[in-house]
C-alpha cells in the first residue's frame, strides 16, 4: 500500500518512519510512505501556510490553498481510497479501523498544525477524520506516524511472526494474558508455576482465563461490544 | 519538569523530541527530556534485552533485569512521581490526565517493544499504565512521544500563546467550533458571513453554539461526563 503524508514539519516524521517495522516494510516493498512538505505547495515567497482566524481568536489557522494544491497534485497521479485528517474530534482510531485501512491501496494523511485547519478543507477535501485519542497535541505528525505504524504492521509479511499480530490485544476483543520470560525468579518475584509446567492444554486454559479476567477487570466495555 | 524515557529504540524518538514545541520547551528550560537506551543496562555481551516467553507463544518478551537496573539507576539520582508504562490495556490517556501529569516534577516512561514486557515489571516497578488508544503499535515509542508532547505543551510558556491551549478541544468538554482563515472565498466555498461581520458578541455566540452542536453530533459522551 501507499501512504502519502502532508505536513508542515516533515523533519518530525524522519525517525519514526525511518526505524523499525515501518522502515523494514518499506524496504521489503510491502509499503511506500511519502512525506510531502506543505510549504512546497505555496505560491507566496515566504512559503507561508497559515494565517489569522476570521472572527478573532488566539492561534494561527492552516490555509486551504496549499492543502488543496498538494492533494490535487497527488490525486492527478493516482486514485486515493481515503484522504484522512488527524483531528482530536474525528472518529476514534481503533484496531478494527486499522484492519480495514490496512487493506486499502492508497491513502493520504493530512497532519494538522497550529490552532487548526480552515474548516473548508475538512468539508470539501477530507474523506475521513480520525482521532488517535481524547487529548490535544502540537500537531498531527505523531498521530499520522501512529496510524501508519498500526496499519503497516498488519500487512502480511511486515512483522516477522504473523501469529504475533493475530494474538495482539483487541484482535479478539480480549486483552492479552500476562506474559513472562527468563529468569523464572527475580528478586523473589516468581513466574506462575503453571507456565513452567510444560502442560500445554492447562497453560492454554490458564492464558484464556487470565485474558478474560483482565478484560473484565480493566476493560469490560470490550466484552459488551460482542 | 523532567521526563526520562526508557527504550530499545532511542533513535526512533530523535526527530519527535528534536522538533517543534518539545525542543523549544527544552531549549527554554521548561522541560528536560532524557532518552535512555535499555541496552546500556544489560550485563550480557550481546546487549540482549528480550527472551522467549514461558509457556510457549509467538513473539519475544522484554526482560525484567535491564528494566529494573535502569529504573533503579534513575531513582538513585532523584525521586520520581510516576513510573509510566505505555500499554494498549492501560488507563486511557485523556486531556485531564495530561493536565495532571503536566504538574509533576519527574516522571519515567518505559516504552514496551516486542510482544510485551515481563509481567513482573508491570506488577512491581510500574506505578501507572497508560494507553494512548485502542490499537496495537510496534512499540511504545510513539505513545511516549505523544504523552511527552501533550504534557509539555501545557507547561506555561511552552506554546507561544497560552490562550491557545486553554481553548483547545476537551479543556471545557466541548469540541472546538469551525475555524477559517483567508481567503474568505475559495473555489466558491465561503467563510460563514457572521465571522466577517466584526460583531464580537454575535461571533462569540455563534462559536459557542457551533461548539455545542458539533459536540452533540460527534461526541455526545463528552457532555454526559459533566
Amino acid at each position: 500500500m501507499r501512504i502519502d503524508i502532508i505536513t508542515v514539519l516533515p523533519e518530525m516524521l524522519e525517525s519514526p518512519l525511518g526505524c523499525s517495522i515501518l522502515k523494514r516494510a518499506c524496504d521489503k516493498g510491502l509499503a511506500e510512505i511519502h512525506v510531502h512538505n506543505l510549504r512546497d505547495y505555496t505560491l507566496n515567497k515566504h512559503r507561508k501556510v497559515d494565517d489569522y482566524p476570521f472572527g478573532g481568536e488566539a492561534g494561527m489557522v492552516m490555509q486551504i490553498e496549499p492543502v488543496d494544491r498538494c492533494i490535487s497534485a497527488l490525486k492527478a497521479e493516482r486514485d486515493y481510497d481515503e484522504v484522512i485528517f488527524t483531528a482530536p474530534d474525528g472518529e476514534q482510531f481503533t484496531q478494527p479501523m486499522a484492519n480495514r485501512l490496512s487493506m486499502l491501496d492508497n491513502i493520504i494523511i493530512l497532519c494538522g498544525h497550529y490552532k487548526g485547519i480552515d474548516y473548508r478543507i475538512r468539508e470539501h477535501l477530507i474523506t475521513k477524520e480520525i482521532s488517535v485519542g481524547d487529548y490535544v497535541l502540537t500537531g498531527g505528525e505523531m498521530p499520522a506516524a501512529i496510524i501508519a505504524d498500526a496499519i503497516v504492521r498488519l500487512i502480511p509479511g511486515a512483522i516477522g511472526d504473523e501469529q504475533s499480530a493475530l494474538t495482539d490485544s483487541f484482535q479478539d476483543n480480549l486483552l492479552e494474558p500476562p506474559i513472562y520470560t527468563r529468569p523464572a525468579e527475580y528478586k523473589g518475584w516468581r513466574v506462575p508455576d503453571i507456565l513452567l509446567s510444560g502442560h500445554e492444554a492447562r497453560i492454554a486454559e490458564w492464558k484464556h482465563d487470565q485474558a478474560v479476567a483482565r478484560t473484565l477487570r480493566l476493560r469490560p466495555d470490550l466484552l459488551q461490544n460482542d
